[in-house]
């Protein structure tokens, strides 16, 4: 069986991927580089984490577009990213950005016939940012089945879709995950800097399974 | 009114275009170079729209992507292009390609707050693209009201949809288009080969409108 991943190199898309293995997929990684802060480090996890999963093919794609046209506190750095929680869609959203995402991914599936993309989105944690939403994934499977030939049959898998950030290190250490070879840090590439919305998520689901997250923060 | 436009720098994306620009539109022009047989070409006529059009912005996205991943005998000179009519989906289909595109077009409409994306698809002489179908129009409407913030609120135009070549092309001679400045072949770059599927059912609309077709055919 043949899964398309969609692969950051963060936490979330680890655990997934564990999910992915453990039913029995072989992977064949997407991970997007589109110029965000933390591009480089986040390519060498993506890396590092497909050999661990022991992925039949590992792609990179270069979605400069997304810099160009802006929006985003992800890929614009004169656009601040908070430090403390906010209200409503953070500025690190990115216009339409799993549209693309999984657009990418499906068509290679097609290509390859897969019968499964993997995404290791969430709601939860981020409720803010309207293309995390289940009736979002929703949306994507119908476009899925109507715009692909009739003998295609892609599922979209989101297995973190309703899980806390808690549920998923939980998941992950119950499936071995490699947290070591993970990064969430939106705004650092050499030590985590603990703060931005993505480090303290991630810090705080570790937290809560009273377990050290093994990666490096700053001070 | 800011409107978002899918511009391949073939026939129907000049006549949506001038369909748009009747209405009212200023044009934001995105043109997708995946690498295809007649990306130079296709590339130069965009840009002539544009300026033709007085487009706001003028983007050019390169999807190498597609051309890695393959499956498809636009991008891949292997796969040979049919020169007479034949069943089902043709060779020249590239998996999910329009969700790629208009993914792209949704994020930077959702950037500069444009109210429409308009995209000259249409399914009368492709019904064989599953990604032309009226259905999977719709569907991507969905995609972008629920994947999009609550206060954005973009159209999905495509006003040629039902549309026959014949239809087109009286049209575009209504609204004046530049067809001299358009290109349709799949495999050519200096005199349009004149029997791909693209340049026969062009040729057909001209003639079913008994006006010559202003570009240059190979003999």
């Amino acid at each position: 069986m043949k899964a398309v991943i969609l692969m950051s190199g963060g936490m979330d898309s680890a655990v997934c991927a564990a999910v992915a293995r453990s039913e029995g997929f072989n992977l064949y990684v997407l991970h997007a580089d589109y110029n965000q802060r933390t591009s480089k480090k986040e390519k060498e996890c993506a890396r590092n984490l497909a050999s661990f999963y022991k992925a039949k093919d590992f792609k990179v794609l270069t979605l400069s577009f997304l810099k160009e046209i802006g929006g985003s506190g992800l890929v614009d750095e004169r656009i601040e990213l908070p430090t403390e929680e906010t209200e409503g869609i953070p500025p690190s959203y990115v216009p339409f950005r799993n549209s693309i995402l999984l657009s990418l991914a499906t068509a290679w599936a097609e290509v390859i016939t897969a019968s499964a993309i993997f995404y290791g989105a969430n709601s939860i944690d981020f409720s803010g940012y309207p293309d995390c939403r289940p009736e979002y994934f929703k949306a994507f499977q119908q476009l899925i089945d109507v715009g692909t030939k009739d003998e295609t049959r892609i599922t979209l898998r989101t297995p973190l879709a309703t899980m806390s950030k808690a549920e998923i290190v939980r998941k992950g250490l119950e499936l071995k995950t490699p947290f070591e070879l993970t990064w969430s840090c939106y705004t650092e590439n050499e030590k985590a800097c603990g703060v931005c919305d993505s480090c303290r998520l991630r810090l705080k689901g570790f937290r809560e399974n009273g377990v050290k997250d093994p990666i490096t923060y700053a001070e």
